[in-house]
């Protein structure tokens, strides 16, 4: 049975939101559906998307396009079109993932990793894509033609440098700072490299704009499955939206009342309120090649540090 | 008794180089009184550079001009001059004899040296001393605002940042490149941010013009002691004008024909070729407040690796 609160939280935020097709759609697939298989019926994810106010018309158009950027691919069967996440758009996903559902790393001993891409033989689209790709993974511009992020691992930058072939051709190192962690320097460096008042403005957004949902399903009698599938989703999209952005700096050089660890724990709480309801109602709805969708894969369990319930029945009772 | 052949390459030396009285006076204060107690009677030392063509006239301005620039203090006694290194020329003088007269780190592991000048809350006066200082000392410009030089020890940088006051308003820090330690993107970072061509044909000039003196004294019979010193002063004039240019790269990131090290081992050479004669000299020339010069202290016998003779009278038996 639908709960009003959190009907009319739903219906407020999708009048607001205006949100795009093909992105909420990439959620969906990313959050629900990679963990089921990776693979559906077309007609059941209509039917699935439909309570995100998607229409038949404006799916079509964009599985359609997602197939053409090779995020899916379509397979018929009889009179039937399943999509499938091909192998490059689960790729990208994993890279998402891991920042989305792991813990963050909150350790840190004053690692740097650093790209010297004014250097070396770099051609144009080359500097670009390696760029770009840096500063999407929170690289900041410490000095022109110097990208660096405060870490103490290599294995995200040397994967970037792998993925745009360049990894022979640039100059990377690994630092630390001398002295403290958090010096005055340090901080004032954060400061000037790194946006970090926008991204702090946008968690703190997300906050107030799930917070009432929260609490009407915290003090909900029983919870619809419907709609714990559309918070959820909701819930996924916003959350990623700004955690792609965070750069994820460590502790030491975050400003005082940073807000991304409570964002993140309200993501985690609300995403294990809404579990069970969201994943009975994609067993209910969704169909596969096979029939009833499989279900979810052991990795889905280790989301927000394994706070998920293993068995729902048990959950509910 | 004068070595003909070499008087002729001192006379064609002097003509040709027209040192400044200063920078020659500079040469022989660090190279030779400095190990010996570091005052002299001043009549005793217009003595001494006589051989070096300064006369009288020219030594007592510049004297009077290094002590104003706080290289020299003067002392009358009764009728006579006494001029001592000030606290200050020994420590600015320590800081060059360790890398003219220490024997290079040839050993690298790949570590780099990073100061982000741009960074922080330096004024326009303290950047320009720290990047003074910090070119001076071999770092090349990386990037924009980016001062890095290759090597495993931060005394030196910490050393400079401390002398301009500035370590606690820097981001420095200490790297290790990813990869081989003289990749290709490496090598082509040491070749556009350092000037190693035109050091690299000073080392050749030097090397052209002392070869042949050295091979003049090697073949005498006797040394002449005067002339052994003008020979080690114009030596250690022109080595020390060529070494503090080098920015000292590790071997791995060198051309493969840098002649650093055939200069080097020339200089070694050449040095302990005219050790004896050039001591004896100075002292027989030099006069102290105490009367005779001390002997040479024990960090004299350290230069060069410890090649240097402790008993001359053996050497020459």
């Amino acid at each position: 049975m639908k709960n009003r609160s959190v009907a009319a939280w739903i219906d407020s935020f999708l009048a607001e939101r205006k949100l795009r097709a093909n992105s909420i759609i990439i959620t969906v697939y990313g959050d629900s559906i990679a963990s089921h298989g990776g693979s559906v019926w077309l007609g059941s994810f209509i039917r699935l998307v439909e309570s995100l106010g998607l229409n038949q018309r404006m799916v079509r158009t964009s599985v359609f396009r997602l197939a053409k950027e090779k995020w899916l691919v379509s397979e018929q069967i009889g009179r039937k079109s399943f999509y499938s996440l091909t192998a490059s758009g689960r790729r990208r996903f994993e890279h998402a993932h891991r920042r989305i559902y792991d813990e963050p790393v909150t350790q840190w001993e004053g690692g740097w990793q650093i790209a010297l891409i004014t250097s070396g033989k770099l051609n144009h689209s080359q500097r670009d894509g390696l760029r770009k790709d840096l500063l999407w993974e929170g690289f900041g511009l410490i000095a022109p033609g110097v990208l660096a992020h405060p870490s103490d691992s290599s294995a995200s930058l040397i994967e970037i440098l792998h993925e745009n072939e360049v990894h022979d051709l640039v100059v990377v190192m690994q630092a630390r700072t001398l002295g403290a962690l958090s010096s005055r320097p340090l901080q004032e460096l954060v400061r000037d490299c790194w946006n970090l008042e926008t991204i702090a403005q946008d968690y703190q957004r997300f906050i107030k704009r799930f917070h009432p949902v929260m609490r009407s399903l915290k003090t909900a009698h029983a919870l619809d499955p419907e709609q714990c599938f559309v918070v959820r989703t909701l819930l996924m999209h916003e959350f990623r939206r700004v955690l792609l952005r965070d750069p994820q700096l460590p502790p030491q050089l975050l400003p005082k009342d940073w807000p991304g660890e409570t964002a993140r724990r309200m993501c985690r709480d609300l995403y294990s309120l809404t579990q069970c309801g969201a994943e009975q109602y994609l067993m209910d709805v969704l169909e596969t090649v096979e029939g009833q969708l499989p279900p979810p894969s052991e990795d889905f369990f280790r989301r927000f540090g394994g706070v998920l319930a293993k068995d729902c029945r048990q959950d509910a009772a």
